[in-house]
């Protein structure tokens, strides 16, 4: 992290979750005054379904980290808040885990080469070593294990855990990873897996899901980004698409016709939640665009 | 129908199926030489799920429809083909019915006034009588029946087979009819029935799809019209649209936000089989838009 | 309006425009804590073209108006604010002006009916008769003035002002009204007239844009609600949409292919517009969605 | 070209233009029927602007290309066609152009490996180094040659020729090229060269069309690729797609949001002309998707 000075303040994301009551805008903004912050911008939400009350400001100032939070700490008390509070445009440290499908590892590395997303890669992990030569063309560091039966599925996972130890992981994308994690390993990570599922879901679940959509006659195909949860599919979505089809597509035709979308929801989803955009709600996301 | 005459030539539509094998469309066009027809439009499909060719031609001709039939009689026969010949333009007779909700009604009358939905509707039939007014407003003739009970609904199912009978009915649309069909009905009437479900289906069948969207989530909400079979929102797809919605919407918003993806999605169906745009190829549609 | 109780609370918007500086949020959050007031919704934007802050609050409390402006009046001395407070959901007086288009009409008042659109239409007036009965039908009082020349337009646009004052009108909406106002009428009412374009803006100014639309050859056709100003088609832009066509569609075709997104464009900017979700910044719109 | 055998029947396109008249579809299909031919898609198009009707067909058969040419000669001669028979799936040799910006190409590249575009690409040239990485890692030739005066624009497009006749190139592809080509360049590759432009045309015209959207306060920004022509941004259009932004983008990040757009709508139009789908009618494009 950079030290913001007088002559170069430092800008902050703060995001909290906490009961909805009032007298909470008011009170974070006071403490923002106080810490000589300017608000940039600021987003809300009022939970009906849950009775919570979820912000994110974006504030600069010219006082150091240490002095927002020393003014924000009554206030994160009084209203028995979770928070957050980040600097803006820091890139969060993500591992990436893939198999032998190139087009969102190249969509992802691409835009991170070109500046648009605000994530760092210290490693690429895959049971094939398919994408070793596009990891590296962007210098991106690549291992591959080979996954075939519970024994190197363990070990692989156990990689994973190290890996996310190692270089203290932020975020762990599934970008068309096509394996089931254990259900402990995405209860170790909860909140901070997400996967790219190729389908509109909850239509189409597990797998072949363009094959399923073929056989159903669908006349939109579409790609989910969401939240890995023991439960196959299910978990909170961040973002979907979709693409019109009709019926002189075949299945493989929907393969290809679909990685557009596929790439285009993860690197969104990546992002928003690179910038502390993405909030849980329960079974629910919150999206502070 | 008017009849053709050298001055006014008429404009037809023939749509057929066979079984897949060449010389199909060499074999049509040259009766549609013979014919003195000229082709204004045309399309194909060859099916390599249940090896089918689909065919829908618009063409031109001065001489009359027995003429017409009289020289693809031969070619027909030949291929073994389903077959169809109908005016270019004849509205469709339709039966409407409807429940409560007024919006894809509204939609469907307001576009057959306009003269963009090729349609004429002798009938709206209603278990309420919410939507007369709307009805009578465009000179439509309105009835209702209340099904309450299984005998009531017997009767308004009755009640429809009559209409069918009496107005020589070609379609029955569900426009937001919130009762389920018997397997009887569905079955006597099969592939002449459209539903609009107010979900992106295979997403969220049965009741309450807005509700079951916004617990699961989701970011687009999305509307489905299909045939009717008696596997409930399992019928052949026709046509689908989705919009964007995000956490904010409460479940009675998206309920509002969805109607004009209902009403435009509704309409398109029933446009494109007025027009003879739809084939049906097994559990699938073919649209010759 | 209505009065709030402590067993009704009131809910309020508060909107304003002022130089950005920090403390603004601050102030504001403090003044509606004075007021006893609850922040439900909260957007914000700092432009960096024109150097102004521009804020859209939405606020539950059981204090009359009256105090809850005596709380906000040092505030806004104190930033030079330019401001606004209504009751939330309050319909906005509309006019409509129409010619013999019917779809945007139609669809407002069926919206409006519905519950959906947050406006209450004293008057549609039109120079023709053509709409009267689809008005009246959603029990809207019709004038129609014949527009054939200077002295008809000027005692048309006299018409359109008397009614202004006389219903106490806050919105003037332009439904495929087919004439162009005068400057001195689109000063009048600047910032209050809003207009649907049957085009992308700013493809396609001025007269028979469906038919400059078929001309170039584009792929997409669009629908552009915009505020009126003595620059015709020039005017902010409030809300646009597109639809894919394509090189089937004759000019006459794309007529009736875009009446669809130029009654929803229309639709969404007058419901924004009467939500005061939309702010002015110099030549371009503030939406706070 | 490989040649068919009985074994391994041929897939041929067939596209032809000439005057619409009666009998064209038949005489055409018994052609074919000579040729021991299969059709299996099938476009047509009568152009009501210029008269003239435009037909696509893919076939299968297991004669040589000379036999099926022998059989449509006389057909071909009959109705004055211009008409091209070529192999299906046959890559086309495309010769790519590009500046700074990777985006296009890297999708143009990274889909071409993938076996999804079906061009060749014997080299990429450019008026600068930048991109000699990108193109070498996916196996591309590629030359730069600065383009800084009258003398060395000259010269580059000297090279542009000769590179066109060395590799016998049928499709040149501007992918964010910021040099506008000489009218004797457009002239010489009439029809043959398509640029990505960076707004949705005709809005928009020249430089910085992000600049300009955002000056104007658009609520959707676009991409259009089109036919070069003398007349700057004016060549037929081809594929448009937008996108939604609102007013909080600066225009530094409409570069950034719409660069999917240019990908993806620059890919489509490079696909359907390589398979023969694009053809032209005066001022528009004909595309038989």
């Amino acid at each position: 992290m950079t030290s913001a000075t007088a002559a170069h303040p430092g800008r902050w994301v703060l995001t909290f979750v906490c009961r909805d009551q009032p007298g909470i805008v008011h009170a974070v903004s006071g403490a923002i005054v106080q810490a000589r912050g300017n608000i940039l911008e600021s987003q809300q939400f009022s939970s009906d379904d849950t009775g919570r009350f979820f912000m994110r400001l974006e504030l600069e100032t010219d006082v150091p980290r240490a002095d927002i939070v020393a003014v924000l700490e009554p206030v994160i008390g009084r209203f028995e808040m979770a928070w957050q509070l980040d600097e803006a445009g820091r890139p969060k440290r993500t591992l990436v885990l893939v198999s032998t499908a190139a087009h969102t590892l190249n969509d992802l590395l691409f835009r991170r080469r070109s500046g648009q997303l605000p994530v760092e890669i210290p490693l690429v992990l895959s049971n094939h070593g398919a994408l070793r030569d596009l990891a590296e063309f962007y210098g991106t560091p690549f291992e591959s294990l080979p996954v075939v039966d519970a024994d190197s599925k363990a070990a692989f996972e156990q990689r994973v855990l190290d890996a996310v130890a190692e270089h203290d992981i932020e975020l762990v994308v599934l970008a068309r990873y096509m394996q089931i994690l254990s259900p402990e390993l995405c209860e170790k990570l909860r909140g901070r897996i997400i996967n790219i599922h190729h389908s509109f879901l909850p239509g189409f679940k597990g797998a072949n899901p363009y094959k399923q959509a073929h056989a159903r006659g669908v006349k939109l195909i579409g790609a989910t980004a969401h939240f890995v949860t023991s439960d196959l599919d299910e978990g909170p979505i961040i973002e979907q698409n979709v693409v019109r089809v009709d019926h002189s597509r075949t299945a493989t035709e929907l393969v290809s016709i679909g990685q557009d979308e596929e790439s285009r929801t993860l690197r969104q989803a990546v992002t928003w939640f690179a910038q502390d955009r993405v909030l849980l709600d329960g079974a629910r996301t919150i999206i502070f665009r």
